[in-house]
């Protein structure tokens, strides 16, 4: 999911936590979908390493991590099948999981931005692989289980993506502290995604219900 | 999207037309989900640029158009939100869908088969390469909204996109007027896709209610 | 769909049969869904070609086999297309099917795992590999019929392949005769996935019916 300079060990931490969370939050959705014990454990790796794969394929940013490093399969395929064991304990800890998904989705931002400047990406694109990174595994853990992604309709979700690479992405050009800045993003963006969540803070919905210019 | 010389300019201003058209017809599916206005700007970048980048990853052409070229999110992407503002003016104008939708799938089609065949590929992979660009972003919009992909099921479709690669292909072995022969692709390519609309063409459809082979 | 030396005529020849056989359950799949006869051949192309397709994409392995070799194409497209004429009289023959796709599933992990080890790739990344290329086409399928993808839930169907892809793999490191150690490890994968089926051997499934961690 990352390729970052081993001096950042800020953000190499967190990515760890971060697949970790992701993990989890894939078998609960899988485990509402009745599936079997393998199931689980690929949808907990499609999940936390989705993003990180499709951003990769886009930028040709080969070997992918977690072919060069199969460890990082390990995390979130671990952490579906402990999962599994602790469920009925677990719901209950409804905070927990919202905080461990933003960790995700602002982590894997991070990480993203990361990577697409080291790239020489420009600005456009080095947000754009922000958001890749951190929203398009959910993306396919839903459309794996058949919904319409969260990602499309619920409370801020890709805005705090975008929010917090933008801010990260500030940091490159004023060269400042990598570490510090990591922890500064990282804290911005969880209480963005967690004040969003708290207050409903939601975009404006397009509905619209006119005719189909294309028969369905 | 695209990736032509300078001089065949008829199809570079084809190409931002057509993006253009993508992103209305994604923000209008976008609607009928109702869907938030970032989700929306998301969706119209997919339906339009995500042929091209299906093609572009198939064929290892990297790197990818809009990697290089960003200005070209901002086309489908100012074209969805400019929907949301006017969608209620638009749904008037079914024709004018049609049409932009057609333009979509001809041009696209037209900009996949030169990309591989820049890329000095055979006939049948300038066809499918071709096919990908024109029809790929469609399919990543239906299944974004869980739906079963109007591609495989609606009226002629993927046989315009067929029809127009084999007819622009020639042109590369008779080493014609590039733009001439662009327009004239083009001509036949609406005509076709718009008459079929008209006149309900469709091709003959595979119905099977057997037993499962596996059971579901 | 594969990529080998040009000894291994076993393997090759069962590659051929294992795209005409993934075309087959394709088409079924797609006739329950009155797709047109367009969409079915394509869905034969993308369901047979699929899974090699997305573990090149992963591994960067280009160029991708149907590309180079557009006669891969022919195989499931044909095979697709002649199920349509034949559906009414082959449905009845349902061990017939489970046969042919358990060969699609045996003999694309075996391919995968094979393409991947020429790669030098890590053995959890040779497992991986096999899976991907037996089991992603299948799951392409059910996606694009906006299906929850049989592999999450039905009898042991990744299990197979991850067995079939440790017993193979092992040949590797033995080094010994290819082609003896193709037909045992064919024979064992089918024979595994065919008793899989026969007596509904099914991991345990995993049930969570608690709290959404994020409202839908």
């Amino acid at each position: 999911m990352w390729n970052l300079p081993p001096s950042d060990s800020v953000l190499h931490f967190l990515s760890l936590v971060a697949l970790t969370a992701q993990g989890v939050t894939a078998a609960l959705a899988a485990g509402r979908r009745s599936m079997d014990w393998l199931g689980v454990c690929f949808l907990g790796c499609i999940t936390a390493l989705g993003g990180g794969t499709l951003r990769d394929l886009l930028l040709g940013h080969y070997p992918l991590a977690w072919v060069a490093n199969p460890v990082y399969l390990a995390f979130p395929g671990a952490a579906a099948l402990l999962t599994i064991l602790f469920a009925r304990f677990v719901h209950r800890l409804r905070l927990a999981f919202v905080v461990l998904d933003a960790i995700g989705l602002v982590v894997f931002t991070m990480t993203g931005c990361d990577v697409a400047w080291q790239m020489d990406a420009s600005l456009p694109i080095v947000i754009v692989s922000g958001m890749v990174t951190g929203c398009a595994g959910g993306v396919l853990r839903d459309v794996l289980c058949n919904d319409v992604p969260l990602l499309f309709r619920s409370e801020l979700y890709a805005s705090v993506s975008v929010v917090t690479g933008l801010f990260y992405a500030t940091a490159f050009g004023l060269q400042i502290n990598a570490e510090l800045w990591t922890i500064l993003t990282f804290i911005l963006g969880i209480s963005f995604r967690l004040l969003a969540v708290r207050y409903k803070w939601e975009m404006p919905k397009f509905v619209f219900t006119g005719d189909e210019e294309r028969e369905p």
